[in-house]
């Protein structure tokens, strides 16, 4: 990943900017070059490979991101958006406000031609079957048309980053019924059926799977509107790591327990591994020009460098460039509207 | 529980109607009687305490459970209902399609007074803190005055099974802040919060929880549509036995592993067991005159006995009648519309 900077900002994390910067650091080691924009003041000592850019202006916790990200050029999520196009960074991440930085992506970074809604995919975090769901959160409301897209992008994802042929696509749903769910779902059933038939090798619509499929592998992509995926992965991580936790009690509870618990550990430590929210690093913000990537605010340090590798791994496998290939391909792209240069800001409504 | 008559649909089981029949002779043994509707020939044995009534015709897989309930009389899932009605029995059981369960409640038992929609309500089956979902798959899109509605027989609910004074309500999105979520939510928020600063003991409405927040005890009762409700507790189970299983593989993978593995298993057989998703038995479902149970179509005969020994307790509890008297203290009934004597079937628009 040598030559790659990442424009990260360090505002709105849960455990402050130094924690993010301390993140900034340990993917710094690993040959990231980091831009780094946040209260100068609040980042603790500078590593070497991180440049501060002192942005203390936060609006993580705008009420309205949309309107914040437009009328605060001076936000550090903005800021970070703006290097990225800019071309003095490669791709952006932040874990503030998903919103705040969803809008700067499209004010400054710009959705890609074609693109109906940018969308946050991620790889679940449950051991066994890969499996990515989105959109996480980037859109709590979406028309059927942009389930559509959201199944074409996240296969040409998967097909990339994890050179699956012919992804497996499912629809979130109820029921595994094609009647099942809202009108939304439904609609969105029938268009992907319809498109899928023709999409040769670009995914199979494998229909719509519950809530219990996701971690079954029944799909290698899951496709679902912004409020109901930002839910669900919520609550798998608390599940799991509900479940984990439980274990962990258990195995106090006796000498024998305990003893049985430590005889175990090593075995479960991969498990642990794998179960963390904070390993996957985040969710890529796809259907921009240029990459970004949506940590928790949670995070640990730990969490916040596994981000920006994320999004130094997505640089240099170009996956923006690629999945726009795919998409093209696929013909899952929106037909090109009639220019109207009338329209002040045709990207961003 | 002696004296409470279940009517239990034998049809629409992954497992076949012997399976219900089953459960069913389980139950009969810890002294509820059964009135089993479904293919007498398919049955098997029959238990004492269990009554057949041969009704083989299903539903269950109906594309239109709702035209199929109301132009099928002679479904067994339809009879089950008709004998609550008729008083032959208290409650009703169906692992068929929730859908004929909720339309057949609707056409034979009637809603109860002043009951916007019938909703769902389940004991969340991850350990630690009890919470209750609603609703879990009863209406795929709802309104506002729904959700707060189901607010309330949520908080109904646990105030009567489980005795929590003035329980914590949440509503589940996207976010935590009042102004995340759909429209719907959103709107919802602000119905909820108006009528709770004046619900006195009924609730103590604690704003919106995400995902994770569901298993963390923010909340004694989550408010969803049932569409969210019911992605969420199948992904919850699909969790829960993944983490499981994958703790079990890992613990048969080393002559190590699997001696620590027969340390710790005592221990956690207590999980297993709070974990099983046909523990708990299934959902009450709520808002009609009578009460009715849906468990999984996928249970074993372990969760339809518990099915049916759920529906004995809520009739022995008078859940019905103890949550509506909650409801109207609280004030939480819809106001008794103009009686229109034209109108078909106001109960079942």
């Amino acid at each position: 990943m040598a030559g790659v900077t990442i424009a990260v900002d360090a505002n709105g994390a849960d455990l402050g900017p130094a924690e993010v910067a301390a993140g900034a650091a340990i993917a710094a080691v690993r040959g990231v070059r980091v831009l780094l924009f946040g209260p100068a003041d609040e980042l603790g000592e500078v590593a070497e490979g991180v440049e501060v850019v002192d942005a203390p202006v936060s609006i993580a916790k705008a009420h309205e991101p949309m309107a914040a990200a437009r009328s605060t050029p001076e936000a550090s999520v903005v800021r970070a958006v703006e290097a990225v196009a800019d071309g003095r960074a490669d791709a952006f991440v932040s874990g503030g406000s998903t919103g705040a930085a969803l809008a700067a992506g499209l004010f400054r970074v710009k959705r890609a031609n074609g693109i109906h809604r940018p969308a946050l995919a991620t790889p679940v975090p449950v051991p066994g079957h890969p499996v990515t769901l989105l959109d996480v959160g980037a859109n709590a409301e979406v028309r059927p048309e942009h389930l559509v897209q959201f199944a074409f992008m996240g296969a040409a994802l998967v097909r990339v980053v994890l050179g699956v042929e012919r992804p497996r696509v499912a629809l979130l749903s109820n029921g595994e019924e094609a009647e099942r769910g809202t009108p939304l779902v439904q609609e969105a059933h029938a268009a992907l059926a319809e498109r899928a038939a023709h999409a040769g090798e670009a995914l199979e619509f494998v229909g719509n799977v519950e809530g219990n499929d996701i971690t079954a592998g029944a799909a290698d992509v899951v496709v679902t509107d912004g409020f109901t995926g930002n839910v669900a992965i919520k609550l798998m991580e608390g599940v799991s790591q509900t479940v984990l936790g439980a274990i962990r009690d258990r195995a106090m509870a006796s000498p024998r327990a305990k003893a049985g618990g430590a005889l175990l550990r090593p075995a479960l430590r991969g498990l642990r591994d794998e179960l963390d929210p904070e390993g996957p690093g985040g969710a890529y913000l796809l259907g921009l020009r240029r990459l970004g990537v949506v940590p928790h605010g949670r995070f640990t340090r730990y969490g916040f460098s596994q981000a920006i590798l994320l999004a130094a791994r997505g640089v240099s496998g170009d996956i923006v460039g690629r999945t726009h290939e795919a998409l093209d391909a696929a013909g899952a792209l929106r037909a090109r509207p009639p220019v109207d240069r009338s329209a002040p800001s045709p990207n961003v409504t």
